[in-house]
């Protein structure tokens, strides 16, 4: 179960931009397992990927592809990962591509492969190649919720998200979905979110808006510290709303825009947090007074990645000492503790380095009740800020991992 | 209970170095909770203490006692950290380390004072002080077991270590003690190791000693990733051997002693990792074909600290997929996963990016039953190697971090 209500919202379709989803039977049969996504002709797409070194063999692919030519299909199979399976994952997720491309008349590099699912086990590629026709005749605008199951694996919930907005008089939408019941565990390759907007972006510049809102959403937001070897996150604009090209980062149109989308991607990464695996609470945890922004991450992702704190948080225990022996072991140089602040919502639990001579237990324990919190650090050096996501650690969350794989 | 038994050696007196304990009542009644330390005149001493920037008011001070003289007496408590107090706990710190002189009659710079316990509450000084007399009395060479109870708080058994080797025709004896319930639980303010040895070390020599077999033994260790507010480790040579004062660190009788104080230190290191929250697996990680020392340790810690691997150790699962995940997420510049390899103690289960040929589940599972688990990684990209210790994640480590306070 997520913390608090994760609402599946009313999705605005996109023009230009159609999904299809079907039951392929890759893994589990009676589960819709292949979804399908087609992009106009003329659509710019932009995407990032997993960091680790361990990457799939699909995000390779996808890398080659997008650097060769536009992408018209996307497809995602979700029960195998097609990870850790060595030249033999390459060629499947050639000839996933290469069967999406003989079906619908274009080059295989036409098309982006993304797996999801468990790690070291071959891609069932007769099932995927087999289930294609369906998922493509099941194309529509109307697709999204659809394929928000479609890419499902431990989520408990489907995660969507939809906009739409005036930009200098016309009117554009922006929707996506995304998979991922927390960051990050790898066997089930986690992240996978696709965002599609009928605005017009030219390539770079769309790439460059989807690096910069991926590392205020996605790289803000953690569960357990793992991340995954095929973590995907694309961004398709069909072009085909009314407004001019977007061109370049500093006008006021594309300003309009970053922010819409930034709103949505962060509305997604939420929604991932709160259904994180075994997650009671939903922790915002937020560091002021920095001298920079790399010392604000730091002290956040110290102090969310604690299992110290995840374990105090399960309990709903104000144990302020566990966050400010974090904070005070994240690496800040020369850090002063007496000018280091620690809030609880609203609730000063720590200054001048020692517990806040006005807190008491009860204020504390009442906020940690609640199921959304948020823990502030002000480190009174600076006047960078950072904001993290991330949740508790509970029992659920060791047997949902211990018993994964049987 | 620990992973594996745990038994308290013989200990070897050491000339020069007594200990006493007592019941003090500073938190729980009918405890050992206070220890006492005598070091004979002309010993010298060397020590490190945590990197935490919120360190506790006993660590600052003992920094400044060990720059203005030669400790003549150690004092060490349970039950309260002295930890996030603010002014008033450097006050009672001194009075400590007063009450101790004025027993002694020698100078209050001369105590080093030690506290592990609860965080940010004030330390109860009476209860200390009116505990003194009773464990300056009790002072003996023999008191080794005694104190390796007094220190102890979540531990569930008592760590000792105890060596006595030739050095140029002399004996020496190097005999010490340690508490940590694993690394590292902040609240309980939690890795203390005291050594004693009747071999006559130089002063600064001895530093460097202690720094380097620290770095290769409590800094190898890892339960949670969460470092404490009081960790402390103090070696004491009393010189009162036959064996002549070692003054550099080439000669070859040094190398002996650092050898048998490394190998001393390394056992009181892994008895705190067997003694773990909730360990149920004793798991070594060890990582060759590094290109440097640093790229070694960040990937074996990277694979030490992932949720997913230690619950899947807690689990009995060999599910290498995630152990090849960290390997490819810690930072490891122009990682070649092909030149990757990784075994579960003889067994290679991973090598040219994908699972082992000729690996079996049953093989893996059958190194997964065992308590004592080794994970190897050859990065196969250069020639250096590091080991850490670390344990599984279990249910029992939630219930303990989640109900200390309670």
């Amino acid at each position: 179960m997520p913390v608090g209500e994760i609402e599946f919202p009313e999705m605005h379709p996109v023009a230009g931009f159609s999904l299809g989803t079907t039951e392929a039977g890759i893994r589990l049969s009676g589960r819709r397992d292949l979804v399908v996504m087609e992009c106009a002709e003329g659509s710019t797409v932009a995407a990032t990927f997993t960091q680790n070194a361990f990457c799939a063999a699909p995000v390779t692919l996808c890398k080659e592809h997008l650097a060769e030519a536009a992408p018209r299909y996307l497809a995602v199979n979700t029960g195998n990962a097609n990870a850790g399976t060595g030249a033999q994952g390459r060629v499947d997720a050639e000839t996933v591509c290469s069967a999406l491309a003989t079906l619908t008349s274009l080059q295989p590099n036409q098309v982006l492969p993304f797996s999801t699912g468990v790690i070291g086990e071959p891609l069932p590629v007769t099932a995927i190649t087999q289930g294609l026709p369906d998922a493509v005749a099941s194309l529509s605008v109307t697709g999204w919720e659809d394929a928000a199951h479609g890419i499902m694996t431990t989520d408990t919930v489907a995660k969507g998200a939809s906009r739409q907005l005036q930009i200098g008089g016309d009117q554009i939408t922006i929707t996506g979905i995304a998979k991922g019941s927390g960051m990050i565990h790898p066997d089930m390759a986690t992240m996978l979110a696709y965002v599609a907007t009928d605005a017009a972006v030219e390539q770079e510049l769309l790439q460059q808006m989807v690096s910069e809102v991926a590392d205020r959403s996605f790289n803000r937001i953690t569960v357990d510290g793992d991340t995954s070897t095929n973590d995907s996150f694309v961004v398709v604009a069909t072009g085909q709303s009314a407004m001019p090209q977007l061109m370049e980062l500093e006008s006021e149109a594309s300003g309009q825009f970053v922010t819409a989308l930034e709103s949505l991607v962060v509305e997604l990464a939420q929604k991932m947090v709160r259904d994180g695996e075994g997650a009671t609470k939903f922790v915002t945890v937020q560091v002021d007074g920095a001298k920079n922004s790399q010392e604000a991450l730091d002290v956040a992702f110290t102090v969310a990645h604690s299992p110290l704190i995840k374990t105090a948080l399960f309990a709903s225990d104000p144990n302020w000492g566990r966050i400010l022996a974090a904070v005070g072991r994240a690496g800040v140089t020369a850090l002063e503790i007496e000018a280091v602040t620690l809030w609880l919502d609203d609730i000063c639990i720590v200054e001048h380095g020692g517990r806040a001579a006005r807190y008491s237990e009860a204020q504390g324990q009442a906020v940690m009740n609640q199921e959304d919190i948020t823990i502030r650090i002000d480190l009174g050096r600076g006047a960078a800020a950072e904001t993290v996501w991330t949740t508790d650690l509970s029992h659920d969350y060791v047997t949902i991992n211990a018993e994964y794989r049987t």
